[in-house]
């Protein structure tokens, strides 16, 4: 890959100016007030215990009340024998992706914390990614682009991201609300689209312990729909091509759902990674959301020859030794 | 593109099993009686008077009540000056684009006949096709692909074609409704997607007075999903791939909606085409429908070197002369 | 698809240098005379009644003599039943296409137009395109590589456009020629190559009463070679790779070709298009000839989110009610 | 690559009914004579010394009278300081290149032969190809598609491999007139279109004393054009999909082209290559031309593991062999 | 994708014919005992223990003697707090990824066995793959296509897998060795290349407890190098492609390689699974090792929507459960 | 293709910083003499003949000691019937090829001129490529990612292209010791990694009598890496993109090998190529070495319009040319 982007000394200035609503807080409060309204009056959450072959953790299936008292699937992983509650990992999931089974979240649990792990309501059937188990039962007052980008994009109310930032923000409470869980020890954590999620949720709720973002997607909207040719900001892209005229809602709605706005709230230490050849989430969006990041005790690990894989793997040796020394 | 599928002697007399639920008909009428029934207490079917600088037609942009009562749109393009009411054509569009402009179906105003554009809920908004002005408000019972060909598909209640088809059938009446139809000569019509909806609402309506079908979509499924790579029915591949173990009820929900179970009901004239190097829609799965076909007066038109685009506007002369000496 | 050309600021006042032949307008004039006496000479304008199955218009298929006196087919599209002669729009195709079917021209007819739609000689034969009937009989000077772009690139006396656009004056008389037409409101229309060929006859033909140009193709050579990798602009660098030390006599070529210098000489009302996003002709080649056209009354529309596809049919509702304020 | 052919031991007895013209014969005959009469009464051969650097052979730039009397290029490579008249091969090029350089064609002279480098009209302007120098000034009497395969497709008369082919014999001549090649001992050679080219001319000249054909394009046409995606072959069915309807007329010409019509009459020794992964022309199209040989001294070496590159360079050594012990 | 193999039902009954030299076993003998005694006169295998922020497992980094006495990495990861010796899967990687982080392997550990995971020598650098610490210190005897599969082709004793196999028989010794191994109860699994690794060292050790084989790569080559065009089976089609006449040099070494003749000689019991559209390791080169698989205890998923990717995570509770019932 | 690096004026003037580590000279002599005390105890250089059908050269498949004393093969062809030694061409291969056979090296040979023909290590096998003779026994000290690009990267003392180099200067003693040859008149040539290699020569040999060198490869390592996304300078991105944190030990590796260093060396006459749209070896690439030579007597042809293949052939009669005037 060529490089295509700024060059690292710029990305490390680089702080663009935001474009926020008046009423950004006003309408999340008002979304997340009526999704707890929701869930309270709506069936508790379930943990179900479930039997994958795995003797050394707690599975648990859950199901617990999303956005509008929809159902949400999240895997709740507990490594057996501790003492006490147990920090835990509150995990997103890239775009496209299902919580797929437990066996593909082991990381945190053998790091001796518990691991949540959301669905992506309506994703995790799209081939060669791991499969999902909650339907997003809202379709959208608008056409859509294939995918879930577009879905309900004329207007914030109506748009995917609000469900599942939504969402989001209430598995925080599913997982705090488990006995094995230390509910003043939760990280919020994610590559790409999770990082996305975990961004807003960092964004919405203050007492989130640390943030995990690795090659955030859903960030600096404006600049990532020109950058380059990939998905799936590109599916906005398209949208647009059809739907001519639409581009003052769409940007609008999207100003609701920035990471940049998010982050620019969030005051939870922060992990960050970026990869300067990623062309999928660019790493000036990347830096552009972390350079607003509010929280004053952040790191970014730069990752110079890879593309949207980022640090794979290699990040979760960094990112257990990292929270080791601040939520123990 | 090279030949893949059966030599067309064997096309000829394809005639495959059919895969029909018991109570396929008791579905398709239970599901026909309640849009119905909400279409008549619901708000009237609009026709609004639309200016798009045409001058030797009337056109009107209408909203109709389709499935759960939503509310589909439609183009409905009247030649000027008839002596008084007209045929009508009722057409269905391909997947992903949605009803377009009036100026892109002036076809069958300009032989004589008035045309019904129904918009396809959800579609158009997918870059490089025609755009769309219907969302489809229902999300589904279960994580889909991207695109429309597996929202819902866990269950035929639930599934994106129940609600289509519906919409199509509806659309009929509400072609039929307007002064200026004469609601004895309505035809339907479609390529692709349009044509495998059109293929349904003519199994579903005895009253259709003709059927144009173009290399049709959503035909005799089993076979299209592993005969070729291409979209739009490798979308439930993906779906299937991962989605593990999905499969019986992909298949059941399906065999509400294949083509052939409509085709074996449908009694109007036909006139059919295939293309021998389409492999989005392969010619063994037109020919098993067109085989099946019920209605005696039937013709297809076979393009020995084209892909899916089929005979493109060249179906259209044939067709308005084939209309000609049967719908006048 | 990212944004790879100016800002659309800079676009909006780009006027890069014309390169142009001393003898532009001798070698046009020349060429025109000798084009028009051939004509005289020669076969008059045939009008050959055409049954398409439609019932609104009337058609006909039309030859005339193009240039060397070769004949040039057309559709001539006539709304029925206008008490005189009409407006008429001469339109001209996208590169590869043929004038197709009298059913694919029907929107100005629909606007109360008479529609002239010409056939690009030797072009209409590349698959997935609509059909052309007019061949092209002479094979060039020059070896050349596949397409129409290098046919006698060599020399302006033997290169193919200049063949193209004399049949394109020539198609404005065989349409003012005919009884219905009103020869004093000739429009020219197209897109693409379309715009391209329009762009040409609006700067050899002061008579024209407007032009309609849509993303044209053949304007600013010298830029567009080497702006992007797509065709058919690099045809002419493939041929130019292999004919290394051809360059100084095809840039010769062009310049008597390209729409900048035909622009520079244009002066009919112009209502344009250009997208950011199209690669194949790229925004900084259309605004260099919008920005260079001489007459004052112009206007272009922009499309920030579209490739070649620009607006689509959405052009025309805009074209029509511009048109119906200017040429009545 | 997948095989996708018939079964090696299915190939070696391959032989598929022809479909030969009743006046194959006399076309050809009134071909050739025409075009015979026409260089007897244009201007002679021209050989043209040429220095390219080279010191131990005498190059000529050659132009002679091809079919209409046109000019066609060549190189005549012959090595310096043989006693008398050597043996010579007449070497047609492949599919979009032209003669190139004799830096390009010293193998035979190493070989202690003359080289006679026939230009393929029309073609060496494509880009990643070796350059040509001579034009094909007939356009033909047809739309066609970008290449040469469909130039003038609709008759016989006007197609352009007439045009090839009888250049081709008369490139035999050509080399035969030059004092310094042995006219009794003229080969001719050729890969993919050349080996199709050196097939027609083998068939056309019973004086010609071997042939070389590799991988042979142009052998089989009713087989070719389904068997696989690759052009140029493809070209054709580009041309059928859009001019629906000229399949019979096509294959009408293409009986008088065909390979097997030639292989058929052609009697002199040869010596062949096929691939068996190999798309662009299929192994059963050049086993079909084989088999039909009319000569009994043939051989053919097969390739089971490339693609159209067949054997690349370690045919020559093959040949120089086979040539030595049978054209000395 | 579309179904391009065998149906089902023939898979089940599919059992080609094998290649085997008559040397096989003494082949193999020979080359195991060398390396055994190699590794017995060279530094003794090294388990460092490895901090990568795990808390519920005891990870080591692992360094043996494979093949030449060469030092080979692996990973050894032993769920803490077994009151004994645990059973181990020993497990291989597929093509091209090396043994990447502990934190890649922790479902073994989880389900309460200890995990040894083998790099892969050479391999492990080719981008979005997991990393490899092993180098393969030998080049090989001939020159080879980029990757591995023909590094050495030509000679059984100088080829690639030969040293792999080897590797992979003294892993097993080596996690046999650890003192919180239970040595009488170690598995071995793999998938693609890790499964072909796994099937070989089945073949070569009588004493393996169980085998887990997922769509195995190194299957039955005859068939698999002209099925698909898939890597990295096309590796040695390109390879052969170039040193033409290396054919039966070629087959001959990977006789004794093959697949198919491990299977014959292993007698564990064995868990398989493949997938119908999988064009990298068809499923008729999985059906004939596993229909080859001495062991009677055997049974086999069918994974008919997916390709290469088969059952991916899905394996693991399936395989977990499989396990626990035979090597508790 | 686009223009996608400097403007000609800046390439022209274009000096970028060069690093070289401190040891380059010291490393390379140490290198240089073990290579060449290797030979001296090794066998005498082979020179078989080698028939091949030609009879106007002598060829003569060429042994000599390269790196290591390893066997590294050659072509040595010599025009027949010289009065005496006559000048020499050594010729390097570009990358993926091996020396192929005589019949494709027979240009200079023609320009009388012996052409001495080096086989590059381990290469020659790769599909559509020309086939060595020459195995890089060596596998290198690291995890590789396919190709030659990374094997042993990780130390200059173990990287490749240290024995290629090595081989290359070797070749030159090899074609200066046959008694066709004339020492004092040896030329090296090469395009591609020929050119890289020819530079590396010509910076370490300074009695070489001049310098041919086309679009090189391994110039600027550091611009190239990051510049296009082409092969096989990406081979080492996607090496980095895995093995993470390689990247200083990597640079280090490439500055004794970059062939800005050795062209700084260079002192012989010296005839260059390059193509503004060549991605492979981008201009900047090529203009930072030309730049750098320290021969004065230099020149450069540019190729404005072509990609990788630069001049292709046309490039043979000006470097003839060129020689011709200086080392005739």
């Amino acid at each position: 890959m060529a490089l295509f982007d700024m060059p690292l000394d710029d990305l490390r200035s680089y702080l663009p100016e935001r474009h926020e609503p008046d009423d950004f807080d006003a309408f999340w409060k008002r979304t997340l007030d009526e999704a707890a309204q929701l869930a309270q009056d709506g069936p508790a959450t379930e943990y179900r215990p479930y039997d994958g072959g795995l003797s050394t953790v707690e599975v648990y299936d859950v199901t617990f009340s999303g956005w509008g008292g929809h159902p949400v699937a999240a895997w709740l992983i507990v490594p057996k024998g501790a003492p006490g509650p147990v920090p835990c990992v509150v995990q997103y999931i890239g775009y496209g992706g299902g919580r797929g089974l437990p066996h593909d979240h082991l990381v945190w649990p053998a790091g001796g914390r518990a691991a949540f792990i959301m669905d992506t309501r309506g994703q995790g059937a799209a081939g060669r990614n791991s499969a999902g188990a909650t339907p997003d039962p809202v379709g959208g007052g608008n056409p859509q682009a294939p995918g879930f980008m577009t879905r309900g994009i004329l207007d914030p109310a109506t748009y995917y991201y609000r469900r599942v930032f939504t969402d989001a923000v209430r598995a925080v409470d599913a997982a705090a609300a488990h006995p094995a869980v230390d509910a003043a020890r939760i990280c919020v954590a994610g590559g790409s689209q999770g990082g996305g999620i975990a961004t807003a949720v960092a964004g919405l709720r203050p007492d989130i312990a640390a943030a995990l973002v690795d090659v955030p997607f859903l960030q600096h909207f404006r600049r990532a729909l020109t950058l380059t040719d990939q998905d799936p900001y590109q599916e906005i892209v398209r949208f647009l091509a059809t739907q001519r005229g639409a581009q003052e809602q769409v940007l609008r709605t999207l100003s609701y759902m920035d990471g940049l706005n998010f982050a620019a709230r969030a005051t939870a230490p922060a992990l960050y990674s970026a990869a300067l050849m990623d062309t999928t989430c660019a790493p000036s969006t990347v830096f552009a959301a972390y350079n607003h990041w509010a929280g004053e005790e952040k790191e970014i690990t730069v990752y110079p020859w890879n593309g949207h894989e980022g640090g794979s793997t290699e990040r979760r040796p960094e990112q257990l030794r990292w929270l080791r020394d601040r939520v123990a």
